[in-house]
């Protein structure tokens, strides 16, 4: 090991693709084709180690040393030396952290060629002086801007200036003349900017270069990156030296990318784009058009036999997608890159299906390379014929789905359609918290600025809406009410549909397919009907057989809860009885707040109970042989009543007339009593039952009521009641003696447990055990607490900045925040178990459904997750990849 | 120890004092007594182990031949025998726990006595029939209600007929023919309520009798007044079985209670009253008047002067107050009970200062033996001539203080009073939340229902308002707006004095008087002036000398600051920045809200910049060489503008009335912007900070200016800049980033910390000590969050039925839960020190003044408690006193 660590330059030779950590994801994978036999450019790679010692401001002393040692190596294996006038070896320097940034780090190509080896690598090009100094241009203008920070424009200019002289709009027309004359023009940009001569030692540039690359790690964009995919900020990047090889030398040399199978379906075969006498970056650059792959057969047999030949390697060797960079150089293949490439959701259950079915890989490994946000993005609905439809504009993909409406430029005219029944696409240049009554009445959400942190992506994703953000084609002008793109204008009313999968922006009506995935849980699918359908089966069934989490759903009514079962809901983790208390029943809440009377109160519980006792009849049947956990009614009952400013306008608007106010005057005192400062602060949860009498009461008779009934017609009904906001084992004693005096008079049995969702109750769960047969984590408020903070008032206000900062990664509601929230649940469940070692302990509550989380919950010990009833499939999905991956390892 | 815990009758002299665990109080001072000579009448324990076993449903078996070996030796010893018709023994049972619990619990005195022994009584006593049938009429009513549950009133009312029938108000004037009427009236009694005849076995009187006490001990008033007085639910009861002995023989006879100083003042002497021929319960009954105790020397110079010979001994046995209960029978003296007495909160101080003198005791156990809550008491004003007026009505003492006003009967004219500058009082039936304005508005509030944890004395104690409450002679008139009492009538708007330290209520305006123990920390009085200030400053200066824990204040002015250090305060723990935005800078700060433009926003933040700095600069020079801990702005921004509901009714109206609301609107706009559902949890603190450019930086840029233009006058200022609600360490590591810049360009110092305020923060203190010098508790929001409930919602609203139902023994805001929030205290110090080893760590908030706990604080390894200026000699005090009580003793 010493001597690992005193090493910080590698030999391609020297490394292994299970290297990732030490030289990056590129630099392993092409140390691991060198290792193959495949032919791969000579190089070296400096370790992610050197990096860091050099971001903390100590390069190893010894780096300059090792770097030298290879380069000799290299020099030796190709034959040619670094700045050699006659015969020059020129290098890439290229980045390579462990996990894949793409376009987020530095590259400089042809490091090492100077004013006195440009004739040289004339020569070696057969005499292309062209290709010589368009090569030392393309140095100069990388070198300048990546190494030295010159302004990109400035070289950008320089050359539309020398096109412009020209005539020509292709930088192919320029000859050699033309190039020699930029040369000295970009040299000259390059010493306004830098104070400096272009340096004309090879190993300086060779060292300016690395550094540049180190550096380049902590450049803002790579930072924002960083934080937005939650890579860790103090990896610190490789880089790779690679001797260059040319794919623009001339009709027998050319660049392309391949693909073992396709990414987009998943499907064998081979997929990729050839361009003939060109460079990587002319591909990307799009100057020209791209052919097939397999049209290389016909231009250059020999490289595309051996292609094939490789491909088919790799994909034996890795057992997955490969991803391929290759250059062909006066007909001689290079491999410059591979990786397990990057698919469509739909593409990794089928290829990980069908890579069982060669025998590639098992099963657990197969469970282990599909994700829940996978699974997630193929529940959704698409868009029918996406791929033949032209988009009007394309923007972040914020939030996913297919959301079809008329378009609308304020909040207050979305909500006004909204709530009248049309389908809206709200559509800003960015959101704000005004804009929330909007947003929630919207199908989708559409803005010309923000990225996936901004306002409207975050309080859209926790909101589960459409939402497309930073479409910056989009001019967005509110006066006129009506927006422009590309030439199109689209005024308010006018039908759009937006996708927030590929955040592409149609112009009218786009059919919606409903989701393959979907349709087959909901039985209407058949997994030999669909080859899509029959690898999500196969995996599911597999997650199913081993997870150790139970799966239950968060549903309130008979229609969710049947349908949850379809999904695969093991039971019901929260069924909020407070959802009863809406509509109709609203008038019924009304007068048991505004009783007067014992006698009044009672009143309005008796006619509250048949109702519920209804309610409670529908789920239990539905989930019939499993659990149903019942929550007592947890939110403040002022919440039931209208907002005290509209009440306080309506009346003083009344008296104000002459008129009598009448029944508002008494609702206005009655909100006004209960007018509480911080609700969710207050009275509420366990302690309205403590402080109403007979509340708690009418609630767990219903339940028993119900469960009877159901039992009496041959069901199995499993009740199990759960007080909520218990901070005190003394509020749960006193409230389970009552309900066990109503579960004996019924003559019922039912489990009795609590919610853990105050932070008092997780740091006292020794005590509360005693009294609780179950406990479920409500980690919604056990965050909110936790953090000290409401979702509600902060995820539209400073969130988005706290995402810009890097206080979060993600937002602690979305995953849970498993050094605090997550602190709290791991202390709950040791000293719970402690108490009782039976307890049974679940989640409620959205980050049941969130694949970090489950994996979080697994290692925490609980027994089962509740989501909502889409997610359900998900976090099956997710606790059969906890269970098959070693705890603490990575799992994205 | 196995004897031990087989054994479960005690007699006297196998006991001593220290054993009040196991023998109770009363038991333990008796055995005490006993092994002192003393003339105690034999006896025996059961002990409180006995009785848990009883209560658990499992009393020992032995039990039963214990108690008859102990009591056949008590026979031998008083060569009497239980139920002898010719010479019977009596025994008193009572009940002795281990703390005083006065009233709480039972006793049946006369056990032993029966049809067949009545007479042998009448014959020991000389003949005096009267007396031995008025003893077994006594012995049926107190066995029959105490032991059987017979209602009182039945006894009582037959004893009226029979005074009634012979035309007396006199017990006296009932003779023993009466007397044997009225016992068989008594058994008939008895027999009806039971269906059986009252028990002629004297021994299963004897084994009733001590049942009744064991189950005395779970009476519902017991339980009720052990969580008022926080004494644990699982001590149990010890019994004391006790020969009787008789003080209602004759004129040689007699009873009384003793004080060996005066327990009001503390002064030395004997204190005491005696009455002859009668018994205890006829002094408590106050039939007759007693006379002072030096009158006994006349009547029985023999018994007098054993007496104080005797008192003599105990004092200087028990070293303190000792109180006396004795009974003379014949002329023949027994002391029967014994016990450290309960003093005013000046004699604990004065006696404890006189002890030293004398050489009974040192400074430590003298300031173990004074409170923090009896030198608060001496810190109110009180009543000048207090012992000279008559109160027009007593009430439970709820809340401190002497307060005197105009009568006001509504919380809305309290505070249209009130905040029109007049002093009024408060009166009504009881108090609910909507009172909570004329309470805050009032000098003092009155109430005629409710005990110390109803609603007015809970918000009253929160709010340090004087209170008095159930004051049940009282008849409020809300609508006739009087109150009228014992023959008074008050109108509304008539002057009262109410007294909360004693309850009582007096008409017209009484003098108060100010502390003189204030005088003294205000340099008014002297040591050598006051005896009381004396005992206090010699307490005082030990505390100081002993304690380990500083005590700052929290103060938001000069003018406080300067009055904390005359208090004894260290330094500032607490300064709280917004208090600074109030008053006339309103406008500045609506201007800062308002502000549309950075340009804008700049100038009302620099329009602010030089006013904070001035009171900074006042604030440094008060504490000029002492830390000043200031705290960035906490609130959320919306609390300087007016609320929403009262802008939007005004807006409305203008409106309906065709006018321009003008700037309202604007505001209005503003407010409904910004705000949130739940304040607590939104935008404030470092959220605040991070979110608006510029406002950290100008309060951190007026304490250095401040600090720096004070170091320049030659001053020594000490500032600490203090972040709130910081939940991640990224969050403090920003605001530290900017803090220190602006720190460097001012060329000050100074240290930089964060309030552990929210739960996160506590759970991760390893990571946030890294970024932080020092830690300030803010346990007010700690418990907040730790709890979820908010202090302005449910004090008023559901804390009252907490209380009752026991699920707070105390407010968790005016004393710290251990448990919960004391929890992440712990945790929080032990993970924070780990990390920095010289971290700093105070708590801030009114828990820094609470006297349990400073003791918390103490053990939990803090360096400083903060509280307010008034509180600072308390916590001094109580510092003081953790430092010389073992940990985890009781501090009470």
């Amino acid at each position: 090991m010493t001597t690992q660590v005193e090493k910080f330059v590698y030999d391609f030779a020297e490394g292994n693709k299970d290297l990732k950590d030490l030289l990056g994801g590129k630099g392993a994978n092409l140390a691991e084709m060198t290792n193959l036999g495949l032919p791969v450019p000579p190089g070296f790679i400096i370790t992610t180690e050197a990096c860091r010692a050099y971001l903390k401001g100590a390069e190893p002393p010894t780096l300059r040393d090792e770097v030298s040692e290879h380069l000799a190596r290299l020099e030796q294996a190709m034959g040619k030396r670094l700045g050699d006038p006659e015969n020059p070896l020129l290098v890439s320097v290229r980045s390579g952290a462990k996990f894949s940034m793409p376009g987020m780090m530095e590259t400089v190509l042809n490091v090492g060629l100077t004013d006195a080896s440009v004739g040289g690598l004339a020569r070696q090009s057969g005499g292309n002086d062209r290709f010589a100094w368009d090569s030392y241009r393309r140095l100069i203008q990388m070198f300048g801007k990546t190494v030295c920070g010159v302004p990109g424009e400035a070289f950008d200019e320089a050359l539309e200036g020398a096109k412009k002289a020209k005539g020509t709009h292709n930088d192919l027309d320029l000859d050699t003349d033309d190039l020699k004359a930029l040369v000295n023009t970009y040299k000259k940009i390059f010493t306004e900017h830098t104070g400096r001569e272009f340096p004309q030692d090879p190993r300086e540039q060779l060292d300016l270069a690395v550094r540049a690359v180190f550096d380049s790690w902590n450049a803002e964009r790579a930072i924002l990156y960083r934080r937005q995919e939650r890579i860790p900020a103090d990896l610190g990047t490789a880089v790779n030296v690679v001797a260059m090889v040319f794919g623009n030398l001339g009709p027998d040399s050319g660049t392309g990318v391949a693909f073992t199978r396709d990414p987009g379906t998943g499907n064998r075969g081979i997929y990729g784009d050839y361009l003939a006498n060109a460079q990587g970056e002319d591909v990307v650059a799009g100057i020209r058009n791209t052919i097939p792959l397999q049209e290389l057969e016909r231009l250059d047999k020999k490289s595309y036999d051996q292609l094939l030949e490789i491909m088919a390697k790799l994909e034996n060797h890795y057992k997955d997608l490969c991803d391929i960079e290759f250059t062909i150089e006066r007909g001689k293949l290079w491999m410059l890159q591979t990786r397990v490439g990057k698919r469509t959701a739909a593409a990794a259950f089928t290829i990980a299906s069908h890579l069982v079915d060669e025998g590639g890989i098992d099963l657990d490994e197969a469970l282990h390379r599909v994700t829940g946000a996978q699974l997630a993005q193929l529940m959704f609905p698409t868009f029918a014929a996406d791929g033949e439809l032209k988009p009007i504009a394309k923007g972040i993909a914020a939030s996913p789905g297919a959301a079809v409406g008329k378009v609308v430029f304020d909040s207050h005219r979305a909500a006004e359609l909204g709530n009248a029944g049309e389908r809206v696409i709200l559509v800003r240049r960015e959101t704000n918290p005004d804009d929330l009554p909007g947003m929630i009445a919207a199908q989708g959400i559409l803005t010309s600025r923000g990225g996936k942190t901004s306002h409207a992506a975050v309080v859209a994703r926790g909101m589960g809406k459409t939402c497309v953000c930073g479409a910056d084609a989009i001019d967005v002008n509110i006066q006129a009410r009506q927006f422009t793109v590309n030439g199109h204008t689209v005024a308010e009313g006018d039908i759009i549909s937006i996708d927030g999968t590929s955040g592409n922006v149609y112009l009218g009506e786009v059919p919606v397919q409903p989701s393959p995935v979907v349709q087959y849980f909901e039985g209407k699918l058949r997994p030999e009907d669909d080859e899509l359908v029959a690898a999500v089966h196969r995996i599911m069934s597999h997650a199913d057989a081993r997870r150790r989490l139970r799966v239950r759903t968060n549903a309130d009514t008979g229609a969710d809860a049947a349908r949850a079962r379809r999904f695969g809901a093991e039971g019901i983790g929260l069924c909020r009885t407070e959802h009863m208390f809406l509509g109709d029943r609203r008038e019924l809440v009304e007068r048991l707040i505004l009783a007067q009377t014992e006698d009044e109160r009672n009143a309005a519980l008796d006619a509250l109970l048949p109702l519920q006792r209804n309610d409670f009849i529908e789920i239990f049947r539905e989930m019939d042989g499993l659990p149903v956990t019942v929550r007592l009614i947890d939110p403040p009952l002022h919440e039931f009543l209208p907002p005290l400013e509209e009440l306080a306008v309506k009346v003083a608007l009344a008296e104000a007339r002459g008129e009598d106010p009448g029944k508002d005057a008494t609702l206005l005192a009655a909100v006004r009593r209960m007018h509480e400062q911080n609700p969710m602060l207050g009275l509420r949860g366990v302690r309205l039952g403590l402080v109403i009498p007979g509340l708690f009461k009418m609630q767990v008779r219903a339940i028993a009521e119900a469960a009877a009934a159901v039992k009496r017609d041959g069901g199995d009904p499993r009740p199990e009641i759960m007080v909520p906001l218990v901070g005190a084992v003394q509020e749960l004693e006193t409230v389970r003696q009552e309900a066990e005096q109503v579960l004996r008079e019924v003559g019922v049995e039912a489990l009795i447990g609590t919610m853990i969702e105050v932070p008092r109750a997780a740091l006292t769960s020794g005590q509360i055990a005693e009294a609780a047969e179950f406990f479920s984590f409500g980690t919604n408020d056990l965050t909110q607490m936790g953090w000290g903070f409401s979702r509600d008032d902060v995820e539209g206000s400073f969130f988005t900045r706290y995402l810009e900062l890097g206080i979060f990664g993600v937002s602690p509601f979305e995953s849970i925040d498993t050094e605090g929230v997550g602190r709290l649940v791991r202390i709950s469940v040791e000293e719970g178990r402690a108490t009782r070692p039976d307890l049974k302990i679940g989640v409620c509550g959205e980050h049941g459904g969130d694949p970090d989380s489950v994996h979080f919950f697994h290692s925490a010990g609980l027994d089962y997750v509740s989501c909502s009833p889409f997610r359900v499939p998900v976090a099956r999905l997710e606790a059969g990849r906890a269970a098959v991956t070693a705890v603490g390892s990575d799992s994205r």
